[in-house]
């Protein structure tokens, strides 16, 4: 085991995909043999539907992140206090973002259950799906209505009429997708109860839809009522599963369906499919990346003829300008694809992801969506000032959350490691003192900085500029880091050790570390 | 083979990535065995590059249209003529655009390469790969600056600066990828001369850099020259080749490289990595389809003062004066999405993708990118004005360019159909006509569309909304059209044939089709 451990994570990701494939294909072939020639014969041909999935994870990650841009497009003026203004953004736009990022994963985690069932797809079901994608996308401008006339029932109605529509489309492609078994999960397929399987998910789907018609139908008597229904939405799949709790302890166990996996259960430790919390991911860590960028490329070209009149045809002088926005611009750039970095890591080593995990996993891209507006900031105020401070403050409080949140995610695996996690970065194994410095680096960083900056508060920009060039390099050199920092704490728990070993030694030593706690 | 169609396309996939597995694991463990412990000692976990690569295409994709927004800003003024606005327009900004789009696929056609030769990666390389992305995102600004400021060296600098430092990365990923071996693509692991592909790989990839370098040596005598060496740069691969060709004409076939598929050859029939092309096309496709909307979420929520003055405090009469943008925001998702639909219906079919395809594929994305610029443009005017009619005939020539280029895919695809094509979509086979009916589909409607507006100029509006609706409707209901069709000309072109055949009947013909044409 210790000696081709360098390749096992590959082959570990191989072993998986062909498992699953071996299962389809075993399944897939006797099927198609079972099914009559006229069954087959209505239906446009059949696809996988992989790349589908992609597309749609692309554009819900899109869509999740969109709300931050009129966050970040909202002009702090410079002479009113920081906390003023931005109490203004965190009641409406924040709101707004925060509330659009979690409708938005809701909507993906069922459209990801949905074709959980439905596995393969054919053209009709691919141009509904793209129906579906584009009311999605509609959802985030329902809620910048609400917030900005929360008292005007439009932004409520029209919200709720997106998801009835969204869920009418929904129940169709399930019934379409019944209607021609082929298209289902392999179990299902061969499944005695398929017309069980069949109202369940419909009930399930149509859940929500009936909820916003009741939240609309609420709207014209008492439209507070709206609001709490809208939220009771977002936390259903909790609340759902901690009735069920209370329900199985009050009455013992109803019913034990025999094969969970196949519902829509919400069940904190149920899978969610690792590879499109990756894709999703991803697409949320591009965009954020990027959203300066976008901003730089329009605004900061400057005029030819300002340039000729200010600075006598000098460009030079007028980008020194826009120095500042470079500088966020890189800074949020390589914070951004660090986190991404770690994020990689991190899901290397998972081999499962649950629905708690992916939970987690939303908060911390909730937070990384709010790092290109928090790097805007602290560049857009004079040098020294106190909402320089501020902004820097919030910088790194945002940086410390998303961290957190992905260093949560590792401790939620490690919870269930048998079910979550590749044996090599189990507790006690190998990687595990390497990823737990990885995942630490960004929230300790952070938290530092935080305080450097209350402490040392004249030299606060330098502190943040300091941080963001040294951290890179910590991640080039974590190993190094790791490794000596392993020796000296072993040099000071157990001092009477052989101190003269060399470094080659240490490592084996490393990699006999899980035996030797299951010898211990 | 006709009684498992359907299970074909999938299982084709599935047999694909097998293959590539068995190929991996086969070489990879025994390789694995016969590094010596030392060697593989010093580096960290060596990880599989899929998920690396994906969120490297999807940053490409992004920055690859992202410079379709200054274009699409352009406030045009309504008094002056369309013409005279669209003048300025396109002498810069949509030449930036173009450019831009031209040279960052460039540069994503490098990567693959680079990423075909490096099949595994560790932290570092991670690191650097992400190094790399940061210079990519940043090429667009350079790009305004050099448009805004033709004449200021400023602009060449930059962009040469950027080329250099990221071919430095990229030598140095390569450098660090041979001297550690197990990194490399499976058949240079064990081929003998290891040094002479390093040395090729390094040449091929310091040339753009040298190119770049003599470019802002040039700028400083002779800038013009400059802008002539960037444009070698774009065209550098397929003028390459042509000068390979001549070379091969006028002294004869020099030198065959033994296996011509690991080098950078640039040769058009050169495969590009299918999965990849996939990504890209989904990751604009996604960018494109959603950028009205990040335009909608920010600029129409209303004011509520405004509405409370203006309108008497009725929203659904403020927003009213939205409904053109949100005419034109469905608008542009649809066709995104169906012209989405055409790519991906394409691609299930396609084997194997050139160097040409990717080329053509890239000028089809070219042309999705203008579409959201050409709806928000259809619906900035006045009803009925010789304006209007402009932006709606804009509109049909880039819809029509994006599927025409798509319709050349496929053409290009039929000429080397053996090795780049399933067989089922091959000319004759059963899928083909359909295939080419989802393809010609676009093309038409746009001309069509675009020679109705020239006629009835007073229904333009009207026409192209139709045009709109009916489009989706069009490819539910395709496969009933094709067959529709082909009975019709066959009842044309064969009138002494049976006609009292049922429907049944004359799909089991159009099934052994290509047997028949084999026969005639």
């Amino acid at each position: 085991m210790g000696e081709n451990g360098d390749t096992e994570i590959i082959e570990h990701h191989v072993d998986e995909e062909m498992e699953k494939k071996r299962i389809l294909r075993s399944h897939g072939s006797s099927f198609m043999e079972s099914v009559t020639p006229s069954e087959r014969d209505g239906h446009s041909s059949t696809q996988s539907s992989h790349r589908l999935l992609a597309y749609s994870d692309a554009l819900i990650s899109i869509i999740a992140t969109v709300m931050i841009l009129p966050v970040a497009h909202t002009k702090v003026q410079d002479n009113e206090e920081l906390k003023e203004s931005l109490q203004v953004l965190l009641t409406t736009k924040i709101a707004v973002y925060l509330m659009t990022f979690l409708i938005v994963t809701v909507a993906w985690a069922a459209h990801i259950r949905l074709f959980q069932v439905i596995e393969r797809i054919d053209d009709c079901l691919a141009l509904l799906n793209l129906a579906c994608m584009m009311l999605i996308t509609f959802l985030p401008y329902t809620f910048s209505l609400m917030a900005t006339f929360p008292e005007n029932i439009l932004g409520i109605l029209l919200f709720c009429a997106c998801v009835m529509v969204l869920g009418f489309i929904q129940a169709v492609i399930v019934v379409y997708g019944f209607s021609r078994p082929f298209l289902l999960n392999d179990q299902i397929q061969v499944s005695e109860n398929q017309v069980f399987y069949k109202h369940h998910i419909l009930k399930v789907i149509m859940r929500v839809p009936i909820m916003c018609f009741f939240a609309s139908i609420f709207s014209f008597i008492f439209f507070q009522m709206s609001y709490v229904i809208l939220a009771i939405v977002i936390f259903l799949p909790y609340i759902s599963q901690s009735l069920k709790w209370c329900r199985s302890k009050a009455i013992g166990q109803v019913e034990e369906t025999p094969d969970s996996m196949l519902f829509y259960t919400y069940h904190p430790n149920e899978p969610l499919s690792k590879e499109r919390v990756e894709a999703f991911s991803d697409g949320v860590f591009a965009i954020v990346a990027t959203l300066l960028i976008l901003d730089i490329c329009e605004d900061n070209v400057p005029d030819p003829v300002m340039v000729q009149k200010q600075y006598g045809g000098s460009l030079v002088a007028a980008l020194q300008n826009y120095g500042p926005e470079y500088l966020a611009y890189f800074g949020s750039f390589a914070t951004v694809a660090l986190l991404w970095f770690v994020h990689h890591s991190l899901f290397l080593h998972v081999t499962r992801t649950t629905r708690f995990m992916g939970l987690l996993n939303t908060f911390s891209l909730a937070f990384v969506g709010g790092l290109p507006l928090a790097y805007q900031l602290t560049h857009e105020f004079p040098r020294n000032s106190r909402n320089e401070l501020e902004a820097i403050q919030i910088s790194c409080v945002i940086i410390f959350f998303a961290g957190v949140f992905q260093l949560a995610i590792w401790v939620a695996a490690l919870f269930s490691e048998r079910e979550t996690l590749h044996p090599y970065v189990r507790y006690g194994g190998r990687e595990h003192a390497f990823m737990l410095a990885k995942l630490a680096l960004y929230p300790c960083v952070a938290l530092g900085t935080f305080f450097l900056t209350c402490i040392l508060s004249k030299f606060s920009a330098s502190i943040f500029h300091l941080m963001e060039i040294t951290v890179p390099f910590a991640f080039l050199l974590l190993r190094l880091l790791v490794r000596g920092g392993l020796t000296l704490l072993r040099l000071i728990f157990c001092p009477d050790g052989p101190e003269t070993r060399s470094a080659l030694e240490e490592e084996e030593e490393e990699a006999r570390m899980p035996f030797n706690t299951i010898i211990t």
